[in-house]
C-alpha cells in the first residue's frame, strides 16, 4: 500500500512550459536524450512558479531551499529533434516539510513528417523536493510558499 | 589584416530568440556555464531556419549536412537564474561550401533585482559550418539553401 | 506488494566508475545538478558493459537496442565541484524483454575542506530498459547478451 | 597582424586527461555534441590544476575567480559513442590580468570498428579567462598562481 502515490493529484493551478527539442537535447539514437527531461521538467515548475508572480530564486531569498529528494520518469515514447513539446506541470502533493510537482510531457507538432502525433504522450515523471532552510534543516513549508499557489 | 572578420555582417532575415535561464544551465559560479551559449546559439539558428518555413532536419533529408567547423564565444557579463534572455541570430557570410551564423545573446530582464540591466550585451559569438554532403564530403551551397535566406 | 522491487539485487559482475565532479555539472545551488546523475549512471552502464568485453554500440549493431523506459532516482547528500565521486554499476535485475540497471553513488573524497567524508552515499537509482528490436519492438533479451554478465 | 596569437605555446606542465564518449554527449548525427568539448576543456584544466597540487576551488577561496573571457574551438573530426579521446591541456599565456588555456582533443582508440584512427586530432580550443576578485574586477595575476604552474 503506498498512499503517498495514489495522493498525487493534477492541482490547480496547472502550467503548460513549450520548447522545440534542439539538437543539443538528442543522443546518437536521434531521440531526446533521457536526462533531458529531467531538464524540462525543472523547466515547467520554474514557470509555474514564475506563473504566480515569484521567482525560484526569490523563493530562496526568502530562505526557503528545495532541494530535490527523489526523481521518477516513465518513458512512453522518444522526441525527435524540432518536434514541440509541451510539458504540463503542476504541485501533486504538499507533506509538512516537502513537496512534490508531476510532470507529462506531450508532442504538439512533430518536427519531422511520420514524427509522433499530435498531443502524444512521451513521458510522465514526478520529483519529491525537501524543504530545508538555509542550514540545509527540514523545515515545515511556509504558508506563503502554500498560498502562492492557492487558486481562490 | 582578417578580411573574413569584417566580412560578417548581419543580414536579412535575423531572428531573436527568447527563453528564460533555468537552473540546470547556471553552475556553482551562480551563472549561466560557459558552454550553454553554444547550446543557446544552436536554438536560435534553428529558429532562424523554421521562421524561413524549412527544419534543419528537412535540410538534412535533402543531402545537406551543416557540421559545425568552428565555434568563436566572448563573454561580457554573466546571465544568472531566471534571467529573461534574447539571442539575435542572422547568417553572417556565406561562402562557396560553408556558411557562418553570428549571434549576440542579450538579457532583456533580470530574474533577480540587481541582476543584468535591460538590454545588457551577454555574450557575442559566431559559428562557421562546413557544408558537406552524407558522404561528409564538401558540397557547395546549395541554391535553394541560400534562396530560403533570401529576403525580397 | 511489489515483487519486482524486492527482486532488484547487486548481482556480479559489479562496476565502479570513478570521476571528478566537473564545473559543468554544478548549478547556482553549488551543487551537481540532480540530472547528471543520470549521466553518471550510463557512463557505469556503458563501462559494466565495456568491462565484459563489448561496447554498447556493438550490441546496437547486433540489433538490440536499450531504450530506458523508467528512471528513478534518490538524492541523499549532494556533491560538489571537485569532488571524486564513485558509481557502483550491476545488472539488478533481467525481464524476458527488458532489464534493470542499479547504482550508488558516492564521493571517495571531496574537493573541499569540509565536503562530504569519504564514501557517503549521494545518490541511489536504477534505470529500467526495453529491450527491442531496431524496429523498436519488444524483442526477447538475448541468450548471448545475458551471458555477456554471466561470471563463472 | 595577430601578435597575440602567434604567442599562444604549449608550456610546461601539461596534462592529458582522457575519457571514454558517453551516450549523452552525442547528438542526433551520432557525434559529440559541439558544445560539449567545452566541457571536455573545463575538465582538462581542472585536472591541469588539480595535478599542480591544488583544486580551482581553492583558488576561488583565496579570492580568485576565473571566469572565461572567451572560447575558440576548431573542430577537424568527429568523435562517436565510446571513443576513447585525451584532452591536451596548458597555459598558452599570461596576462596581466588574464590567462589562457589552450587545448587538443585526439581520438585515442576508436569506440568502433571505422572509428577515427589512433590519435587522430579531432578538435583545437583555446579557454582566455579574466582574473577577476570576489567583486569581480580585474586583478593582477597573483604570484603563487603563477608558480604553481612554475617547472623547475
Amino acid at each position: 500500500m503506498r498512499p503517498e502515490k495514489t495522493a498525487l493529484t493534477w492541482n490547480e493551478p496547472v502550467t503548460v512550459y513549450r520548447q522545440y527539442v534542439s539538437y543539443g537535447e538528442t543522443d546518437a539514437m536521434g531521440v531526446v536524450y533521457y536526462a533531458n527531461y529531467a531538464h524540462f521538467f525543472e523547466r515547467a515548475r520554474g514557470q509555474l512558479i514564475r506563473e504566480r508572480g515569484m521567482s525560484y530564486a526569490e523563493v530562496e531569498r526568502r530562505g526557503v531551499i528545495l532541494p530535490v529528494r527523489e526523481l521518477k520518469c516513465r518513458y512512453f515514447a522518444p522526441a525527435r529533434y524540432d518536434d514541440a513539446i509541451a510539458v504540463r506541470c503542476a504541485v501533486g502533493l504538499w507533506g509538512r516539510a516537502s513537496m512534490t510537482f508531476i510532470y507529462e510531457v506531450r508532442c504538439e507538432a512533430p518536427g519531422e513528417p511520420g514524427g509522433p502525433a499530435g498531443n502524444k504522450l512521451l513521458c510522465a515523471g514526478e520529483t519529491q523536493h525537501a524543504c530545508v532552510g538555509p542550514d540545509y534543516r527540514p523545515k515545515a513549508v511556509p504558508d506563503w510558499l502554500r498560498e502562492l499557489f492557492a487558486t481562490a
